[in-house]
Parts: structure tokens; sequence; C-alpha cells
């Protein structure tokens, strides 16, 4: 079977250079172009040394039709980018925030910008495999879930669809500054965040209304949701550690709850190769630089509450890992098809 | 005045090492003594070369009387070395958890020992300053509070002290590497937890009967407390994210809540020159290598919760510095004696 | 053609695990037995979360002959461990020291103890592929280079074959933390080492010997080596930067003597996958967790020094990639096959 | 006797910072001005967190006569402020590197620009007090010397001054982020410098010419400088590694060289309260946000060369806190008021 042709819009951002980097490896396709507005003309092993192997030079634009384009712009941008690659028909794995809400009321009021396209709403899957696998195979344009989001649904998906949840969820995320992005902020000046930790966007993260929309999609009985993101001095990883009370009528007519917890979860993720339900605590550094997420459920018997935790890189399981695992449903590759690294430890 | 004498016993640990800084640029002590089993008979500037500049040799015992005794061992141990001084009319500040809990039963669950000498529970004052400044300043024997105790209770007593709050607590508290102390683990090995995130201690930590003993002192509406702990790839810094409910009956009948809640903090504090409530969410760096605690109420609309955060370097105002705090009252001394050193930045 | 059987003595430290993480991911190989006495009878997915997806058990010794061992035990116990393998004809590749240095009293005087099984050495071959790839395909015995060796030798290794190079050569290396081992010490406790650097081994380190001894190899014009490590706040990588003097007859005939440096870096190394000379200073993070080896050389005319800098990943190229890369070499296969991944950036 | 009055100019860089925090707890100063031009208008406390207990207010220009102004503007700029303010008779204590190189011609093609007051020249002083301390006192306009020259100097003057060196030194400085300034570049952004070390400025660093200044200032054996400055991922700290070849002859009439050596440092820093001559390999984190300097020299027999190690905090030893030992000189006050902190270890 010929390889399939593959373009990475915006490499030079670290969901396009990551994307860079498990594509160049992948067995079933051929990256032939990235783009890239402020490097363009440059080879790529220049502006990415540890790329150095790769003969490819940066375009300005998509110059060619290719099997499958990712596209790593900025929000709104993005979309604009998408909608005529959709419309020639190639297939689009957008990992901006573009097409993950299903509401174009919720998105512009969240990002404070007007839809390019919210006409592609409706046949966009949102790609978290482990919750649309069968949507995604048939999908035509899938948005990539932000990071935080995939770690945190990741964590309390099981629990919310067997029912067993009651109200409010509080997420308290913990995130390297990789998450950031490559754009220079004081926030992400190295003697600024190095030897701190501090939370961030207290009023509001716009990952809240996308954890909110998927954890409603898996049960009516959430309540409202807190979710607080904190910067922690690491490179990559995000841990999420998830707060949620379960229904008193499930708790009181269950004879040993923790393994009862654990055998749902367990199930859940019997068919997905990339989540591990693990028995003790996660690290991030169990998953550094894979495709793994780790998720610990843990029953808390003084306060009644199902305490879940989860570890994933950011980078791969919560950017381009996961868009190239869509990437291999869409097309019928094995799913773990070029993603299958093992962490690298320590 | 004369300077009045001070002893140091384990100086060999982070706490005990820190209060050797501290002290030794005290203007009102002098250390004349400083202990350690293992370090007994080098100098100190030899097993601590930042040191370099003091003369003292480490004492294997404390070898006569001096005006105060900081007690840096393990738990237990501390109690049995603390016992015989407390006799002798030293005062004492014990940096271990052995005089902290007012119930012995409490103590001996969690510690899974017996008490060395529970006749001394009742005397020991919990050393948090800015909680019981007057009956600290009468104490013979103060039991300095553990280091996500101070974190987590500065940022829920005006809370909890004002009635608003009712029901169960979320404290999510990610510490520095130093809070795990200095003898070797994997768990504290570099390569080990570096650019690394996890939680630990997941079915119960030490310090969540400390804080839930306080926090019961201030309400009697507090409910249960879910407290988990993580390590952070940094030396130094606790944050605490606190998630509390409010009463609805006080949210209902409050105009501007968050004005009404950062007034709240802001008296309660007035009177504490370590505590500064501010308005934008802090970073443990804003207080690192000092004695400060930065303390953020937030009003969370969506879900009608009050999340506070609070930052201390938790070798100083969670350890050391809190300890020398304690000692200045003990003696009549200026509250910031010895410790106003300004947070090292960046 | 079937897969070759591999097994991994001693997985459980830091070389060992990272020989785990490539060859059980390796498509011409199987890892039928891997060994850890202290671990012995748990499962790897236990021992080492990263791990999870492998139902390998750690066995106590190995159980059965297999086609290749990498033997990662200390040195000394290595030899004695490695000796009878060689014997039952299986080809080994051994991580330690034990088989890197020609002379036996060398080896004893730098590392105190009597070598077990000196009839060895000479058929032993040193496994630094770019030096001795064909020695390296005909061995039944590889000694694994030691980590600074690889990186240092890379970098001065054209230069010094190619005669331009005269007198005392001093390099100054910076190592990651996880070059020091698994073992826990205070050196390497976290909060020792985090926001420090410090040299160490001042007065001679082990891996002193052997990079002399190569270079001897390449070039009788090499005087003497002052080698200086130092420990850097960062879990894997060597920057290593070499002071050469240039002979003054080649300098003095050479016109453009940057340029000429640079052709020689690029010839010697065509044939070699792994190693790219690059044309701005490298950094460790452009190599992090691959194989891969950058070198650049930088002709110093104010003091008419050439000044070659490398840097490596220490567990990967310098450890368990390039003794999976001495196995290729023995086995036939592609020198890459399996340890092609890209850098993990950033 | 009255608090001197102290201004700094451009508080928000991290050496203008680092003096507000020294200078706001200086028993003898009064901080009466602070001014940096973006931040103009804003309360200091804002700007940085970890001053929150200042109720300073940050002004676009100095507004009114002090005794002693610390400048912290950038090259020429700094120049620029400082000639008026020495003009009108106020001690300037600078901390750009406009007044440190003797030679107008070697500045200005060294920093690509013209020098804006090189009339003052003369009459400025090297501000390296463990050198030029008589001068220092007498000094109106002191150039406060650079962070890789301060940890340099100390480490290789007192070999120099006595005349035991001969030829080239080759200097490999190991740096903190926060040496590269509060600007945002790539270069700094906390991914691509975290878990990274690399080599910068091969070709020429700007302190080259500093360094060299002072080296011939010493000795006229000194032959050419190779100085190779890396950057480290940690927040602060300069670790130097200096290698120099001893002359023969006196190496040939030495009995015990290591000794003698050791003397001939100790002899040199015997008044120098900040810089301790240690005997085991120093750490930057030894001393961490203090003033002190650790020194180590050590023969290396192989090579006949002397190696000194030399560990400074960047922003203190290497900046702010020379500075104001530089001021405590000029104005007769303990050398060692204000910057007296020990070292904040781990």
């Amino acid at each position: 079977m010929p390889l399939r042709s593959v373009a990475i819009i915006n490499v030079t951002g670290y969901i396009g250079v990551d994307l860079a980097r498990i594509l160049l490896r992948h067995p079933e396709v051929e990256v032939t172009c990235v783009t890239g507005r402020s490097a363009a003309g440059k080879r790529l092993a220049e502006v990415f040394p540890h790329l150095s192997s790769s003969g490819l030079v940066i375009q300005s634009e998509l110059d060619a039709p290719v099997d499958v384009v990712f596209c790593a712009m900025p929000h709104k941008a993005s979309a604009e980018t998408c909608e005529p690659l959709v419309a020639e028909g190639m297939k689009v794995i957008d990992v901006s925030a573009d097409f993950r809400l299903r509401s174009r009321e919720t998105y512009e009021s969240w990002y404070g910008v007007e839809h390019p396209c919210p006409h592609l709403l409706d046949s966009a899957v949102y790609g978290l495999p482990e919750l649309h696998r069968d949507r995604i195979r048939e999908a035509s344009l899938v948005a990539n879930p932000g990071c935080y989001p995939t770690g945190a649904l990741l964590a309390v998906a099981p629990a919310l669809s067997s029912g067993i949840v009651d109200g409010d969820i509080i997420i308290d995320s913990k995130s390297g500054v990789s998450g950031a992005g490559r754009s220079l902020t004081l926030t992400t000046h190295y003697a600024e965040c190095n030897e701190s930790v501090a939370a961030y966007a207290v009023g509001g993260h716009r990952h809240h209304p996308e954890i909110l929309q998927e954890c409603r999609l898996l049960s009516d009985r959430v309540g409202e949701l807190l979710f607080l993101p904190h910067l922690i001095p690491m490179s990559r990883g995000i841990l999420s550690s998830c707060y949620m009370r379960l229904r008193p009528e499930w708790v009181s007519g269950t004879a040993d709850i923790s393994s009862r917890i654990a055998v749902l979860y367990r199930e859940f993720y019997a068919a997905s190769p990339f989540v591990v339900v693990v028995d003790t605590p996660p690290a991030t550094k169990h998953v550094w630089g894979s495709n793994y997420c780790h998720v610990f459920p843990h029953y808390d018997s003084r306060t009644g509450r199902l305490l879940v935790i989860s570890a994933i890189d950011n980078l791969v399981k919560g950017g381009a890992g996961e868009a190239v695992q869509n990437m291999n449903l869409m097309f019928g590759f094995e799913e773990s098809s070029g993603i299958d690294q093992l962490p690298v430890f320590p």
C-alpha cells in the first residue's frame, strides 16, 4: 500500500513540531509539506535541530493536495485554514479549539471571536478516541481535544458514563510549561516559572466548556464544574486530580466500593490500547514522551468522594500523539501505528 | 540586653539546617549548640558548606542549658528529647509532630507509636502564630505546625472563623521536594522526581488530622476533609488550593461576595506581618526563602464555592522561619526579628 | 527471519531499564528474560510503571540461553557474569567498565579490584561503532563505552585521527544526574542537586583512562588529558566542551581553517547515521531521548585552539542506545534498527 | 546617623529588582526612588509580588537628588543616564558594561556603539572589591563588574598576581538562566532551555575583554583567553572552571604544590569577607542567594595545570550584592552591611 501524504500546517509551534517528530517516523505516511509563516524558506532542521535528519523545507502555504492535513494554527485562523481543505475533500485534523465545542455560542463567548465556519460544527467529530472511536473512523474533520480535557475526561469518563456520579466536579490540574505554547511570555520565561508553582486562569480557562460539554454527554447527573489549572516547572506532562461525589444510593448498596470502581474503569478501557488503569498513584514521568494515559481511581471513604488522578504527556496524548491516533482511525491503520513508543524514563 | 542562648537539636535535616541559617544571623540570640548524631564531631561548615562562615562544631548531645531549644528530631524521638528539657525549665520549640495533635489517640493512630509523654499535650501550644499568638507568648512548649497545615490553615482560617463555610473541605496541595526531608529515598532521587508531578499519600497523609483539628477549632460547621498532597519538581514551596462550600444563606444575602470575602481576609490578617492577602493568584516563587505567606481568596460563581490559594516556603514559614517567629513571640522580641528577609526572586 | 532472543541482566538500573524500553520495541528481537536481584519475582511493569504494557516478570538469574545478553551489572560483578556466557557461545554486550580498558593494570589501578577474567580483554571490542564498526561486527564480546567517553571521543576523534592536533587535551563535561545511576546518594538527592552545578571527581574520574586510551589509538601526538566532569540539574544529557591545540604547522599552511575542519569532520562521519556535524552550538535537548550525537567543531582564532562541543543523551547514545547499535552490527541488522526515534523536543 | 538616600534606575530587570530586595532591608539606607519606563506609575509590589511589603511606586525618571544611584540600564543608555548624575555630584554605581573597559576602542568594538562619555572612563573604578577595594572607597563612579568576570577573576586573581601562571587561560563557565536577563527570548523560554545545557557566544562573549583586561593588570605573563559560557537549567548561579598553566620553573622548585597554592589563595583573600577558599569542589547551591564566592584551587599533576573552580550567585555577588558591597565601601559602611545573609540551602 502506498504511503499516505501528510501536511502539517504551522509546524513551528510545539504541537506542530511534535507532529513532525512522530509523523516523520510513521510507517504508513510521508510528510510532504510543512508550513510556518515566519520560518518559511528555512530548512526544518535549521529551525529544529532535533529534526536534523529531515530534509524538509518549511513552506509558507500548503502547495499541493495531500491525503490528510494536521492544522496547528491558532484558533479562528485554524478554522479559516481548514474550511477550504475540507471543501476540497481532504481529511483534516484540527488541533485548535475551533471545532471542539458543539455550540457556536459557547465558542464565541469563551474565545471572543466570531466562528468563521459554524456550518462545519455539526460534521466535526470530537477526537477523543476512547469516547468517540467509531465516529472518528468515519469523520472527515476531527477536532483534536485540548490537553487538559484529554487528561480530565479520561479520568472521569468511566465514572460518569456508568451513572455513579452526581453533582459538581472539581478538577485540579497541573501542567508542564510546554502547554503554554512557544510564544514568548513572562509567565513562561525560565527564571520566572522555574522553582515555582501557581494557579492561573482562576476566573475560567477556555478548556472549561470543553470538559463540561463532554461530561454532560456522558451523564445527565453532572452539575457544575470547577476547573483550576496550575503551571508546574517541568517541560511536559499534565496530572489531573478529579474530585467527584458518588451517588449515595450507589455507595450504600455497594459492598466493596473500591474494587467495583476499579473493575468499572478497567472494563471501560478494555479496548483502548493507550489508557492504563493503574493501582498506584500515577506520575507524569511514567508517560513522558508517549501516547499513554495512566488513570488511577480511588474511593475516599472519609468524604465518600471518588478521586481519580490521570497522567498524560500534554504534547503527545494531549496533542500530537492523539492527533495521529485519530489519523490512524480515520485511515484504518492500526490505532497505535507510529505512536507506540514507550515512555522515556527517567 | 544579652543575647539569648539557643540550641538546635538535629541540625542535619532540612528544617534543622534552615534554623541554623536563620538563627546564626538573628540579632537577639546566639547559637551555642547544634547537635546531630551521625555528623557529631564535624564542623557545621564541613557538612554544610553554605554555612562556611560558622565556626560551630556539631555535638552529639546538648551539653549545657540554653534559653531555648529547637528540636528537629523525627517524631517520637523528638518528644523523648523534649520532655527532660521542658522539665528543666528550658523553653522548647518542637518542629516534629509530637505535640501538634490534642488527642493522644489520634496521634497514636496516625503515627503508629505510643506517645512518649502524653502529659505534656495539654500545655503544648500549637505554634501557628496567626491563630494562637497570645497563647504562644505564654508557652513553654510550642508544637511547630507541619508545612502543609501552615499553608492550608492560613488559607482557610478567615473563612472558617467567620462562619461562612459549611460542609466538606478539599485541599489540593503541591509541595517542593525538600518537604520530603533529607533522608534518601527513590521518590526524592533526582532523576525519579525531576520532570514529574504525582500525588502521594492518597489514603491519608499525617498532616490530615492536624489540619482537621484546627479547622474544627475554628468552625463547628466543618465537615470532612479530603487532603491530597502532590510532589512538584522544585526545591522549596507549597501551594495549596482549597475548595470550600459557602453557606447558601450567606451567599444569598450578600451583595458583592468577592469584595466581602477580600475584606474579611484582610481584616483577619491585619495584625499579622507575614500574611499578605493578594489579589492575583500567588506563586510559590513570590515567597521563596522568606517567612511570608500569600493568600488569595476567590469566589467561584459557577459552583458557588470559595477557592482560596496560599503560597509559602515550606522550610521557612512552613518550618524554620515559623519556629523562629514562635521564639520571637515567646521571648517578647519583635515578631519579625531575624526573619524579615524579603523573598529571593527569581 | 525469526526474532533473536535477548536478555537484560540487571534491568533495574537506568541503563538496564532504558535497554528494556528500546528492546521491547525493537523489530528484530524478543526480550525473553530480564533479571534484577532485589526486584526478582516482581513484574517489570510494577517496578517501572512506564513499561506497564510489558508482561515480563523479573528473574533472579538468566534461566535459559539467549542469542545475546546485555549485562548491566556493576563493574567486576559484570565480568564475572559475562565470562560463562561468553564461554557458552552467547554474544555479550557488557555495559560496565570491565572490558573497556586494554590494559589490565590500568583497569585494576583505576577500579581498585582485581580483574576477574583478564584473558577476555584481548578479544573484547570497544563498542564505539563510529571508531570500531568493522571489529564490532565480528565481535562476541563488546565493551559498551562509558557515557562521557562516548561524547568526548565523538568530539575529538576526527581531529585526532587526521593528525592536526598536538599536545594536551582538556575536556570539560556537563552531565545530567541520571548518569550517576539509580543508587541513592546525597549527591543525587533532589533538593541537593537541583538549582546547582558542581564539578566532581576532580582528582580523576574513571572515564579518564578510557578516553585517553582511545585518543592515543587515534593519534600518537596526544599529550596528557585533563578531564573534568560536572553535574547539571537535568535528568539526561551530556555536553562536552573539548579544548585541543592545533599543530602550528597545520594552522600556518591552512587557508580557511574553519571550513577545512568542518569538511574533515563531515567526511569522518559520512557513514555514521547517528552523528550529525552541526554548524551552531549543540544543546543536549536536541538529542534528548535519542541515539543521536551532535558535534560542533570551532576554530578559536584568538588562541589558535580547536574547540569541539558534542551533545548526547547519556542513557541512549551514551548507554542503552549505543549498546543496541552494537547489537545491530553484531547481528547484521540495520545499524539504526529500533533506535531511530527522533529526539523528543521540547 | 541619618539614612542615606538611594535610587535604583531601571528596577524592572533582574539586577534592578535584586537591588531593591537587598536595599529595602539595608540598615544604612532608604530607597527613595525606583524607576522603570514601561512599568512607571505601577506599585513596585504589583509588578513584583515578592516585594509586597514595599509601598514604593515606580517612577519614570529620577525625580530628586539622592546620595547614591544604582543604574541598571542597558549599555549605552546607562552611560547616558549616569553622566549628568555624576556631574551633579551624586555617587553612581553603574551595573552596565559602560565603564568597565579602560579602552574606549575595545568597548566600541565589542559593543558596537559609540561610547557616550569616554571622558569618564579614567575616573571610573572597576568595582571588584577584592581587587580594587581602596580605589573603590574613593570613587564617585563605580563600574560594577559583569557576572562572569566576577566569578572568573576571583578564581584566577591570586594565581595571576603571584606570578605563578604563564600563557593562555581557558575559562569554561556555566550560568543559570537569570544571567540572560528578563527580556523575552526563545533561548530563555522555559520549555527550550529546561532539561538542556548548551554553550553560547562561541565566537566571543562581551565579558571576554573585561576578564582579559583585569587578568593582564594582575600579571604580564598572561597570554590569550578562551572563555566559553554555557547556559544551565537553573535560575541562579555561575560555576567557572578555569584552566591555567603553571610556570615550569615554579612547579619544579616547589615541594608541595597543592598546599602552597592553597596558602597563596587563603592569604590573598584573608581580608575579604565574602570569598571563601574551600577544599572540596564548590557548588553554586552553596552560595545561592548570597554575596559569597567559593573558590577551589586544585593542582592537576597529570598535566601540570592549575585548575581553579569558583561559584557565585550571578545576581548577588555577580550583580546586586556586589554593587551594594561597593556602596558600602564608598560610604564607609561595614563592607558586609545589608548583604550578610547566609546562602539559602537547599
